[in-house]
């Protein structure tokens, strides 16, 4: 389908508590073991999703609706979330993400941007030109990404408790995807 | 991790909030689109969930503790939510969802299950010998199964719309795998 700002914002808005009731006082054995080396475990995870609301989503709009290709995006920094949750816990993320979450989409309301304006473009500093449209729906299927990555490593944790139904549970054969934004 | 009944509990008791949260009121555009054929909307997904609930997990249990393996589990019907979803809103299904586990789990606590009885063992139409441990783990993992396709659905409405991004969106990658119960 195709992107429109209401469908987006529609589904921001639903992230923080999606997270906040699925990991809102699990217990830590389910919210901080990951699935191996050099992976994230979901208390991790809100701390990437809260790096990101912090540098990434608004204010790469301000940099296309005042630069234009003009000026290359920062790039991502995809292990930005040790500072996050340096002595955080999880329900401190979890505020903290919605916190940021409401105030971002306040933001970019506020902007009240046009049809016109969604098919401003941008300089990413990989990928080339992109749209403000593009960057938008990004920021939704980001979310989803990691909503999608939460549920593996929660599974994760089961993929020996569950005997002979493993090649039946889809989330399980799932060897996970790169993910970046 | 080892299978523990309290774990299970935790998990299995926030899957409906979660799944109320992300979609309740969520535009129809992202709740009634599938994958393509003989896929799933979330709003189909949302009626297995039922159907599960009200055939699967704690009549299972039920039937291992009183028959042990001497009475095979009847076949998981995959397609069962047709009666689930007819005539149905999305709100009711997951009000519905919510009513089902909230007194699946009541039933599972007043069994009062002890770690022996974890042990049981019941005989699965497919799969064999399994243990009560591995179905209600199952369960869980079930669970997370239908949140990673329901992230996994979302996300495809929005795969044009992102552009050049799509290969750094793990969730985008991600084929599907099978899954049943």
């Amino acid at each position: 389908m195709d992107h429109t700002l209401p469908q987006t914002i529609s589904l921001l808005a639903r992230t923080p508590a999606a997270l906040n009731a699925l990991l809102r006082d699990l217990p830590e054995s389910w919210t901080s073991r990951n699935e191996g080396e050099n992976t994230w475990s979901p208390f991790e995870i809100v701390g990437h999703l809260i790096h990101a609301e912090r540098t990434d989503w608004v204010s790469r709009t301000k940099i296309v609706l005042q630069f234009g290709e003009a000026q290359s995006f920062e790039p991502f920094d995809r292990w930005g979330q040790a500072r996050e949750i340096q002595g955080k816990s999880l329900a401190q993320l979890l505020d903290e993400f919605a916190r940021l979450r409401s105030e971002n989409l306040a933001e970019l309301r506020a902007l009240n941007l046009q049809p016109e304006d969604l098919e401003r473009r941008g300089q990413h500093p990989s990928l080339g030109v992109v749209t403000l449209s593009q960057l938008l729906s990004t920021w939704a299927v980001h979310d989803l990404t990691h909503l999608h990555q939460i549920s593996r490593v929660l599974a994760h944790q089961y993929c020996e408790a569950v005997g002979p139904w493993s090649k039946y549970l889809g989330v399980l054969q799932c060897a996970g995807h790169s993910s970046a934004s």
